[in-house]
């Protein structure tokens, strides 16, 4: 039960039921289980382009031809990737920074592959880089920093909208986002 | 009790719940609620210009000589030009349509003050006209045919940002949110 408490977001009582699940699961779903844990461990690496996890390096994205290897995608995790592979709105490829700027937490530029991003601009090829950063104050942060130290390389860099969400209402929106919304308005042809 | 069911989002529990509390209420509270209520329907008048609902008409913004008059913003209703004030990033003036298109509830281009709008352009003194209906499927008809009607005009016509709140995670964001926040990405200078 120590053990299962160390997962990530498993407290005390997540703990206590996984615990007793196990116990009263058939042997071969444990065993099952165990295997998948250490098959994840074995088969996903890190892909060496762009640090997303994949079962090959280079991952599938970074591999294929079809994909435009001029445009480039900047985020923060391997689940933002996900994210925008989802929406089926970008055919580029992508740098998985493995977090965002938190001097709070300790994460400085040091921490995350903002030196690996640079070097892969300046092997050059890329055309524009798109800065998909979350739009909090972190992801904010860093998209300027990446901004800043790329500024010399004269690359088109872009930064994704931030404004009203799908579906949402003006009425019911934060006074930034709003703010935001109106600011970024883009004119209709 | 009856008659407090028939306001809107007055249910059977809360007419209720109402009635009993007007019952135990002092006399004199009873009758400032009701002078209140009869204060709103004398007092509160719709603005001839932008048809916002204030105090006089023209309303405080129509009447304000700092406000740019050349600069329209478009919205469904009284409350959503609250919360475009309350961003402060909003120098201009508004028309309130009453609404946005609707067909299955019987709201068509007639029931919204979308000719009051075209003669007010038309009128002149218009620059930019920003459409800031919702984004919503309703919202985002109502901006198209109001662009449609105005096209001829040949003044800018402006949409609101769709993109990631102020925020936001990609990771947990709709995926068509995401794809906007990509499609409408900005250049960074």
């Amino acid at each position: 039960m120590a053990g299962l408490r160390r997962l990530p977001g498993i407290g005390e009582k997540s703990a206590t039921r996984l615990a007793f699940f196990l116990l009263s699961a058939p042997e071969a779903l444990v065993h099952e289980l165990a295997d998948a844990i250490v098959r994840v461990k074995k088969e996903i690496v890190l892909c060496e382009e762009c640090f997303d996890l994949a079962p090959a390096s280079p991952c599938s994205i970074c591999s294929d031809p079809a994909r435009d290897a001029a445009l480039l995608c900047v985020v923060e995790e391997p689940a933002d990737l996900e994210a925008i592979e989802r929406s089926r709105r970008f055919a580029g490829r992508y740098h998985v920074l493995g977090g965002a700027l938190s001097p709070i937490d300790g994460i400085g530029p040091q921490e995350l592959r903002i030196a690996a991003l640079e070097a892969r601009v300046q092997r050059g090829g890329v055309r524009e880089v798109v800065l998909a950063t979350n739009p909090t104050a972190e992801g904010d942060a860093t998209a300027h920093l990446i901004a800043e130290r790329l500024r010399q390389t004269g690359i088109r860099m872009t930064r994704i909208a931030c404004g009203m969400p799908l579906g949402g209402d003006l009425e019911y929106a934060d006074h930034v986002t709003v703010g935001r919304s109106l600011d970024n308005r883009r004119v209709l042809e």
